[in-house]
């Protein structure tokens, strides 16, 4: 390991494991005996070819989709998604349910009235500063999907299990816990993910999509904003992001292939958030601001007891090389974005750091 | 220079500055000190602010943009723009016009007729298959604006100089040869150019846009899809394609301190050109597709006396090292796409050998 590299707690842009970066930098001259770099070869190449189809199928294998889904590739990010979903899905006499869970739902709400959509929010956890995942929600009859944001990047609060929606096919924003957890694929109509969290760089989102959702996109609505476009073509109706697509490709590799599958790789990330939770609950010092049962495996958020010592603990913290710790600028208090790639070793030296920073301050 | 690099005359995605790709490489594991990857630093942090903050000034600076305009970076690539730029600025009693030089500008008349927006087809090339640019052109009155293709990719044809509007502000996709010679912005309410051939990697957007035209931006479309939006936030509404954005910087950087400024870049794309028209046209086995006056100083389209001997000709070439020369899947035949990163070097090369090929079957 190049040793001038930092632990890196960012929320996203965030790290991505080593051994990818690293075989994006030998091969980025000549990309798999092209004599182009990744950044030049053709997407109508069978090089990229091959970089996009095994991008697909490790994500279907690694998240046992079956062939009513399919992956796509898309730019924009989540938020294009926000307005996108509703554009699709919603024709005509069609009415969805939201539920709202913090920033991003909020964005994702606010997309489908700008449009003029019939949108109902059926759970709100706002009145208690978006800390907790609402339970016993009461959906409406017949709605064509009901939207929910897995995690809550900003809050860090996650859903433990999706809810039960009475058979209405659920869509889901899994931009930050994504290839995290095992899920039953089975309830969704469509979940999306952009990638730099748990996937990859910044600039793609990927989107995987039922069949049956397919079928309800309208045919008058412009053609990059069409799900059904981007399925028809293999995600290149136009140039895909092609570097971006190519280190996803490299990620999911990396997760079956060094981590050892999705299984293996759920299994250390809650062994990594159980050991900073463990750290924040047996002190006097730190306090995590989720509620026990919707905490976020993947974005561990806390206070210090006042705003003078966050401050100080986020400046100490980076000068010993512990990166991204500061807490979303809407919000303030700390917060350790422990996605996938972050490596266990990472979070036993924060873990340390915290206790001394807490002995010498506490 | 790595020995087993190609020559690449690929239409997008294509070849990009050796000493881009060698400085992305260097500096791949750390950041200009961040101690993380450029793909791992988040969008709000001085570093990335320093990128797209210098790239957006060299624009503006290689461009000789004064302060009416903002530059952005998009998603979704110049396909993305044929929907947003009617979306924008034909709101309710508005009109504009539209010239069709081939396949690109069709489908952004497509995306405007799509929305039920009133467009006009002032001028088109289509009865001699593209292969000219359209003069004297009869403009409507009181257009927003009138929207070209300023290079075609396919055809290999390009506008020498911009029409005369009688004042409607002209828009133009300018993918194809943006940066490759000075114009007069002063025409233009909105100019855009996918990145991936003269600017950067795939993945990014360049738009750049006048302040009237941002003004006429409605309030009632979906965030993502307004180009103010962009514009308030210096591009950050959402997280953008970092790692593009940065591959720009550096093109940009390239652009102004290695070759010397865009009328230098000017002067060697017309002495490329020259180059290899004047193989084609001294011999009587080449023989270039568009009209003398509309060729194209980006895209040298040619055909061979028949397709056996084209197949055998870019068959022969590929051995040789010379990637990227057949013709768009569209309209066969063959193509060298030359844009800014092409070296003479290559060009006196490919000469050399289309000269020696032709000995040899002609």
């Amino acid at each position: 390991m190049a040793d001038n590299r930092i632990y890196n707690f960012n929320a996203g842009p965030a790290a991505l494991p080593l051994s990818v970066l690293e075989e994006i930098q030998d091969s980025f001259l000549d990309f798999r005996g092209s004599g182009m770099s990744i950044t030049e070869v053709s997407h109508r190449s069978k090089w990229f070819d091959d970089v996009i189809n095994d991008a697909v199928e490790r994500i279907k294998r690694v998240l046992n989709l079956d062939d009513r889904f399919q992956v796509l590739f898309l730019q924009g990010g989540a938020s294009m998604q926000f307005c996108m979903i509703p554009m699709n899905f919603l024709t005509e006499g069609k009415h969805a349910d939201y539920v709202n869970t913090g920033t991003w739902s909020a964005k994702a709400i606010k997309e489908a009235r700008i449009q003029g959509k019939t949108i109902q929010v059926v759970a709100s956890s706002e009145d208690k500063n978006f800390s907790y995942i609402p339970e016993n929600i009461a959906f409406s009859e017949g709605a064509a999907y009901v939207h929910v944001t897995s995690n809550n990047t900003i809050k860090g609060t996650q859903w433990a299990e999706f809810p039960d929606t009475g058979g209405v096919p659920l869509i889901a924003d899994m931009s930050s816990d994504i290839l995290s957890r095992t899920f039953d694929a089975d309830k969704f109509g469509l979940f999306y993910a952009g990638a730099q969290k748990n996937m990859g760089p910044a600039g793609v989102c990927t989107v995987i999509v039922r069949d049956d959702f397919l079928k309800m996109v309208p045919e008058n609505i412009p053609t990059m904003l069409k799900y059904s476009t981007f399925a028809a073509k293999n995600s290149m109706f136009n140039t895909p992001p092609c570097f971006a697509v190519y280190a996803v490709q490299l990620v999911l590799k990396w997760l079956e292939e060094s981590v050892g599958g999705l299984e293996k790789m759920e299994a250390l990330n809650r062994e990594k958030a159980e050991m900073l939770y463990g750290v924040i609950d047996e002190s006097g010092f730190y306090s995590g601001t989720a509620a026990q049962g919707s905490r976020s495996v993947m974005n561990v958020t806390f206070r210090l007891p006042d705003e003078d010592l966050e401050k100080s603990f986020i400046q100490k913290a980076l000068e010993n090389g512990f990166g991204g710790l500061k807490g979303h600028r809407s919000v303030g208090g700390c917060r350790a974005s422990i996605y996938n790639p972050t490596p266990l070793k990472a979070i036993g030296a924060l873990c340390d750091f915290m206790q001394a920073f807490e002995r010498k301050n506490g």
